[in-house]
């Protein structure tokens, strides 16, 4: 593209604060956009800055045509309405794929989103590259957030799969989850998934990212996800580790989305 | 609110060509709007109008402050794209609740649609009406279609049930069907759902409509739904009727967000 139309693509991430994780993942989105040429561009604000100083900021990008892509680190300082932000990144720029606009398309038979949302496409990417099936396999999605498990069961549906969303109020979640062929867990609860929870040769894609207490490791705590790893790779017949399964197809995605971004806005195939 | 502020909510019906089917409908939307006071406008079309003609009527009634609400009954004539002419009714007045980006904030927690879709909306209102609970309860919902699979699924997800959406690519429909404590079915199959899939005790709302060939009937074909009534009847604790269930709440609830547009036009509480 850079040889062809001289256009780099671009992506700019906004960061507001001084959390640990998400100054780790931006590092990450930076490092990973320069291994394949993006361009990224950082704002860095402090924890006490205004709303309006980042709506200031993607407003600029919005305008800025060497910005193809703009992301907003989450969680925002709870002084800021999450919703007001996300909602000032201009629809063709939102790689992320959070706008309700590409959430209804994504919902919709016979519609198109612009973008769809990055970890939740990981999660199909995962399961397309190890050629896993999907069409009319039984799934349950664990967990219904707007960023993961509400897209995730959207995307599997699309895929055809018969798709059960599985939260809090729901009654019986391991009898459920042991109907599934393919589980995507994205709740937030160390190794809440047993191995009582899988079918036999169930494909297992855990989105959870938990810190628990570990006083052997050295910074005091390690992670794990939501699934008990230990005892779901006796039973099933895939299983992704945490850290290392899905967060980096979630940065990979954030790339590619960049990068149709860029071709869409030069039209370029 | 006549008499408070001199508005009378007006809905606007777009009817093309001469399908006897969609006559009926909107001649019962009239006629639902005289009886509870709503005016209504009607357009009719012949089949072979053209896109843009149907579209020049879209934006005169968006533009003109005495119609709160404008519905195009569907299907249009093959020659015209539907999704066009959807697209170009103003989201403020989609009493239909059609547009993607309600769509997309029916979908997202923590958001809020301008319409909810009128026949969802209208299954969802005889479980309350009927005082079945809702919350954590298993829901099937047969058919994924944009206009009743899809979005009762996400209403019945928002009310906390833990939600299943069979369809025509699912294995094994009658096993997933027997597991739910509501069934909403829209899928045009006549007498598909037997007294085999439905759990003892079940609520059943038939949204399918089908006509089957009746030499006893003077018109030569009578109405079912997609649940096998006589079958049903005998299972579940609740069934609607085909017809005469859900068709009357569907027109209930179209003349309910007419009243809720013209209400949120005028800032009238």
């Amino acid at each position: 593209m850079k040889e062809a139309i001289g256009v780099i693509p671009g992506l700019a991430v906004i960061l507001v604060g001084d959390r640990k994780d998400s100054a780790t993942y931006v590092r990450n989105k930076k490092k990973a956009c320069e291994s394949v040429g993006i361009n990224s561009l950082e704002v860095h604000l402090p924890e006490d800055c205004t709303e309006q100083e980042v709506l200031n900021h993607i407003s600029g990008f919005n305008e800025d045509s060497s910005v193809h892509g703009i992301l907003v680190q989450l969680p925002l300082p709870s002084h800021m309405n999450e919703q007001n932000v996300l909602n000032a990144v201009r629809i063709e720029k939102d790689v992320d794929g959070f706008h309700p606009l590409n959430i209804g398309r994504l919902a919709m038979r016979g519609r198109e989103p612009l973008f769809v949302p990055c970890t939740p496409k990981g999660c199909i990417e995962l399961l397309h590259r190890h050629n896993f099936p999907i069409k009319g396999k039984r799934a349950v999605v664990i967990g219904r957030s707007n960023i993961v498990g509400m897209p995730a069961a959207l995307l599997l549906q699309r895929e055809d799969a018969t798709v059960t969303v599985v939260h809090s109020r729901t009654c019986n979640p391991e009898e459920i989850t042991r109907q599934a062929d393919i589980i995507i867990s994205a709740v937030g609860q160390p190794n809440m998934v047993r191995g009582s929870w899988i079918k036999p040769g169930a494909v297992i894609i855990d989105v959870g990212i938990n810190p628990v207490e570990d006083p052997n490791s050295p910074r005091g705590y390690r992670l794990v996800g939501d699934v008990f790893y230990e005892e779901a790779c006796k039973i099933a017949s895939a299983v992704t580790p945490v850290p290392g399964g899905v967060g980096p197809m979630t940065i990979a995605m954030l790339l590619q989305n960049t990068l149709i971004s860029a071709k869409r806005i030069h039209s370029f195939k």
